[in-house]
């Protein structure tokens, strides 16, 4: 299903920002609440910054990871998941002007993404939003919730998924933690 | 490269309608000229129809076949390609539901789309535009530029298309017939 969703940086969104690292490449106006709007809802106009993606067909998953990842992924809104993160990412023209099998042969069989992600599940949900076709700034907007306990396994996974080749590709990435 | 482009059905455009056929699902409104309009330039508000998609990076294709194409293939605006075909097509929520490797094996071992596409290069000059993630009524607008003298050899392309096992995901399809 195609959802649009936006992510407004401002004064008001139910996410209080502990902080807007950028990773790589420019970095994006501190804000102090971030917002989630699903669909075609109004957006504040006060806010500061506005990120636009629309979920979509999943790109890269085959058959068996996808069962893999719906058998144990916990959905978004649990509420003990009081912490988030909004990773906006864009790759490289090198990136997207691999054809679709060197892009997936780098996505999973060398740097194994799907599979070290499934190894945080059901802990962190995430859902991917991707903004490449709608000419936004970042190819995808990665969003992630997880339990105050789950902070430091958070901060693993994001750290491994830093080191493989695929990242090599990351042109521009924030970093946004949030709580509420 | 992401570029947007916009097909718009009215009164106006370089492109004279022979004929628009609803091959699948609801038809399109019959106007008389159609347009193509690249990249953020102004739209005719007196347009009947606008179409709007984008060109994006390849979903399918792998390196050796994109060798094969690109060694191939033709530009368009061709000065003898006086024929032009708009194709926009909606798959079924069936297709869209598959996961990438499922609808590889669809689109081309089992019905060979890239691999019959190929059998009519460089006559057929081809620019697929991308419009689901957009919110498009079409998830995409295919375009074929060809000369008089292929109108044959892209009949045939089209119905042979038609009978894939791919085509039966298809749940909308107009059929649109230009000339210039």
């Amino acid at each position: 299903m195609i959802l649009p969703v936006a992510f407004t940086g401002g004064e008001i969104g139910v996410w209080r920002v502990e902080r807007i690292d950028a990773v790589v490449g420019a970095p994006l106006p501190i804000v102090s609440r971030l917002g989630m709007v699903e669909g075609q809802k109004a957006i504040a106009a006060t806010a500061t910054w506005v990120l636009r993606g629309v979920t979509s067909d999943q790109r890269y998953t085959r058959r068996a990871e996808h069962e893999a990842l719906t058998a144990t992924q916990a959905q978004l809104g649990r509420p003990e998941a009081t912490c988030a993160a909004l990773i906006p990412i864009t790759k490289s023209e090198a990136w997207w002007g691999l054809t679709q099998d060197e892009r997936r042969e780098l996505f999973e069989e060398r740097s194994h993404h799907i599979a070290i992600g499934l190894e945080y599940l059901p802990a962190v949900a995430r859902r991917l939003h991707y903004g490449r076709d709608l000419g936004e700034a970042f190819d995808f907007l990665t969003w992630f919730e997880y339990p105050e306990e789950s902070r430091a396994a958070f901060e693993e996974l994001v750290a491994r998924l830093r080191l493989t080749p695929e990242w090599e590709f990351v042109e521009r990435e924030i970093d946004i933690r949030l709580t509420r």
